[in-house]
């Protein structure tokens, strides 16, 4: 029997045929969405800015299937009819509007051309008052709710977006009748759900990103919603009241998509989760091991047996019951940019293109740690985790007049690694086992001198996924336990993902010079995060913005 | 009746045929030096080291005269029978050890390849150590001699190289009779002097970078010398007792070199000076106009009647009575690195060349002050003034992934001017009149963009020196007072030097905004530089080094 995962990314979708009983991967197929700059809409004059358009997703939908199933059909023993199940994993928190049929308004020719009435892709960050403001009220008002995402909610995520719509397109807000993330809008197409009230939520987004929890009945209360705006509240009633984990369903493949796939009609669909979740499971996530997905960003996940009792951890995105595994606590963490960095270095800096990538790599790789004495933050995207702000900035430090380019794309490298150092250490510290990493990524797999300054800096052995498609091979494993093929996930991921045989081991004299440079890395992140009090640094980058944004 | 300016830089010589009645340039001529990198000879292995060949610098000599001799020959009324002077700068500290006969022990071809034996450049660092041992042991016995040079002596400067040479090449310590400032060393080449007690010496270098003062009975006193080694306190005997202001000649132009320039022999050798004094005089220096010399690096001189009392000014790089201008005490600033490293930026990193700096200059024209959200510290090579400290190192800050390279292009600019905005609110603090600013140097002359934001940040008209060649001018003009031409400096001045009319003046809109971008980069100079004790940020760059340094 085989499932079929989906995952849409920042760029593409792809679609992937898994046989259920050993995880081989039949065929695969991406599909590059046509809209906007590889994808993604832009705003010149905004670059916090990044939608995406849902008739993208539909079309990706259609034309990676039938692209994956035509390449697996030239593979022995498969056949179309034999396909049990379909998961989907996406992008979040990226929420788009939808009207009372859970049509995407964008998809009305009068609003084709509104940006606001798009997928508000994960990375806009164009709700950053929206986020300060909610987290202030909640701090104020409903300190629980922020509690397990850090103590602040973010510029990237449900309620901010959907707040910052309101407050600069009333209009679409009003022509809303409801608002659904991209996970669980393209399952709920699937199963050929025409009322926003019937799709079938998942907990991964709603825990992670829309402060749902069911200890306090589900999405943020009324009053609380009231406190923002009275029509947030209002559109509560139009939302949903309870999110699932895994274990459920979000429907079963309604008959015009299976005819527009060439699947069988009824096979269940799994219920969506975030790229990085269903990659965990890809990946092999279980107590003690985690999964970091590198990428344009970076995402970690971890899970707790819900035997036990988590605390809330500071600055953590999210602990959040069933998100990743049932029975397990899920544990998300991650950095707003990692290769993102590297290709503005390259790309935007350098001028450069994937040759110089490559050359740059190269003489990293022939550096010696310490050796150019810089230092820098990762932070040219903001800081997700420890520090949850969108508004710090990057920094770099220690540069003369010798230093090169290729020094500073590997101090960068190293920044990028400090901050994962310090996601491991803020979370080992609340009792949650690290006892080794599976990385997942393109980055992750094509850079070995990555994985090697990883493993040095963060003493920790870097094992790599086994499938390149990690997310959508999650995906699958979430449909073959939904169809029945294997008892439970643990039991699914036994058979159905592996790790690569290359595993990254920590050196010793690497790692003792790392610990040094960590901790001037600490320094200099406590001091501009805002933790060390004494600094007085900790509005330098915020008064930088202040003055930026005051100039017309 | 003529005088000639001759003015040594770091990579070439200049020769300057000037007409004493009106500071008409008739004629000049530069001479590359052939030896090293653009004349400087390197040590791959330590960045630190920058040395120069004096056997170019005596061809040098020869062919600069001639030729501009020969192109003023071209001139209506112009003979060299009525050149009745010759001035001579050149760039310091940059001390040469000869021997008994006054010869470099460089020009025997036993020593010909030895790094140690040639003139140690101004901006040869090697002499870090020695240069803060100095310091302590002056700060602990002797106070009062760097109390004048901000309580800090440089590794740039005189005794830090000689015992440098001493700690690294005993041999040719031992080989060198004395030790000469290139200043001092050229004019007495001209006035023939066979022996280095002959030597008429400068208080400009002497005063500036010796730890020479009269009221201290000149140098610094054997007893203190023999703290650092006693071989430097038998130095102090074979190298001077009483160094001279520019009312004092150095010599009269010997027969011999007389012939090799064709000159009339017996005209008076001005005193020799650092090119950025000459290059003060030969720009306007008064008291309230500072000059600032714009190039590679940048020095900044101002002057205060002898008839008033300046107190010791923290982080100066010296008060010198009679330094610049007889009857005037000279006070002398300057920041480390600045159009290195506009240079460094755009040729090291961007990997461009001259097409590049014009193309980001032009879109750094059309950016706003405050916009890119940027801001950087001008410490890539050091801290000159005020911190007197060469192992601070370089900072950016802000950059996100949309951050272009003309941006920091731009940051790197205003961090420049940042950094001239320290020294002059610290000079000014200390009672120092500053009214405008005339600059010299070929990025002042290039560069209208960086004049402009000079003025906005310093909110101080800046103007531009007359003369393209104001060092070698000022040396001109110092020949044509001593040759009694004029009846003294200022009046020198008046007829022999003039301003460009294009003044440059603070605009207010963005002077406001670099006034509140110029309050963040105190923040972040006063944290990494030491200033401010509660950031304990002060020790991160030079942790930064110690790791660099202790990898093999």
């Amino acid at each position: 029997m085989f499932t079929i995962g989906l995952d849409y990314g920042t760029n593409s979708v792809r679609a992937l045929v898994v046989r259920c009983s050993d995880g081989a991967e039949l065929g695969s197929a991406v599909f590059d969405y046509p809209s906007g700059r590889q994808g993604v809409l832009l705003d010149p004059r905004d670059h916090n800015l990044a939608r995406q358009h849902p008739g993208d997703h539909l079309r990706g939908l259609e034309k990676s299937v039938r692209a994956a199933l035509a390449a697996a059909k030239k593979q022995k023993g498969f056949d179309a009819r034999r396909v049990v199940g379909i998961g989907v994993d996406t992008t979040g928190s990226s929420p788009l509007p939808v009207d009372k049929t859970n049509t995407p308004l964008a998809l009305y020719p009068k609003f084709r051309d509104n940006l606001h009435t798009q997928c508000w892709l994960w990375k806009d960050h164009t709700a950053h008052r929206e986020a300060a403001r909610i987290t202030a009220l909640a701090a104020e008002h409903r300190p629980r709710y922020i509690a397990k995402c850090g103590n602040t909610y973010s510029s990237e995520w449900f309620w901010s977006k959907i707040w910052r719509c309101l407050d600069i397109a009333p209009r679409v807000f009003a022509a809303a009748h409801s608002w659904v993330e991209l996970a669980d809008w393209i399952p709920s197409v699937l199963a050929g759900v025409r009322d926003p009230a019937a799709i079938r939520r998942g907990v991964c987004c709603a825990g992670h990103k829309a402060l749902y929890a069911d200890e306090w009945g589900g999405l943020p209360d009324k009053e609380f919603l009231a406190l923002l705006d009275p029509r947030l509240a209002a559109l509560r009633d139009r939302l949903y009241e309870k999110a699932h984990d895994a274990t459920v369903s979000a429907g079963r493949l309604c008959p015009r998509w299976a005819g527009k796939l060439g699947l069988p009609a009824g096979i269940p669909v799994a219920i969506g989760e975030m790229d990085v979740h269903y990659g965990a499971i890809g990946s092999g996530v279980a107590e003690g091991t985690l999964v970091k997905v590198i990428g344009t960003s970076t995402c970690d996940c971890a899970v707790v047996s819900t035997r036990k009792t988590v605390a809330d951890i500071p600055g953590i995105c999210g602990i959040v019951r069933g998100a990743i595994l049932p029975g397990y606590f899920g544990i998300e963490a991650g950095q707003s940019a990692v290769g993102d960095i590297f290709k503005w270095w390259v790309e935007t800096v350098c001028a450069g293109d994937g040759s110089l990538h490559r050359r740059l790599a190269a003489e990293v790789a022939a550096q010696k740690p310490g050796r150019a004495g810089l230092l820098a933050l990762d932070w040219n995207n903001g800081n997700r985790t420890i520090l949850v702000d969108q508004r710090l900035t990057g920094l770099l430090l220690g540069q003369t007049l010798h230093t090169t380019r290729a020094e500073i794309y590997r101090a960068l490298i190293e920044a990028t690694a400090f901050g994962a150092r310090a996601i491991v250490e803020r979370i080992r510290g609340y009792g949650v086992p690290v006892r080794r990493i599976v990385c997942a990524g393109g980055i992750a797999e094509k850079d070995p001198m990555l994985m090697q300054i990883y493993a040095d800096v963060l003493g920790i052995p870097m094992h790599l996924a086994g499938s390149s498609q990690a997310c959508a091979l999650g995906a699958a494993v979430s449909a073959a336990v939904l169809a029945g093929e294997h008892k439970d996930f643990p039991a699914a991921q036994r058979k159905m993902t592996r790790l690569k045989k290359t595993v990254y081991r920590p050196r010793t004299a690497a790692r003792k010079t790392y610990d040094r440079l960590y901790a001037l890395y600490r320094k200099l992140h406590d001091a501009f995060g805002g933790l060390d009090k004494n600094a007085d640094l900790s509005a330098v980058m915020k008064d930088l913005l202040a003055i930026k944004e005051s100039q017309s």
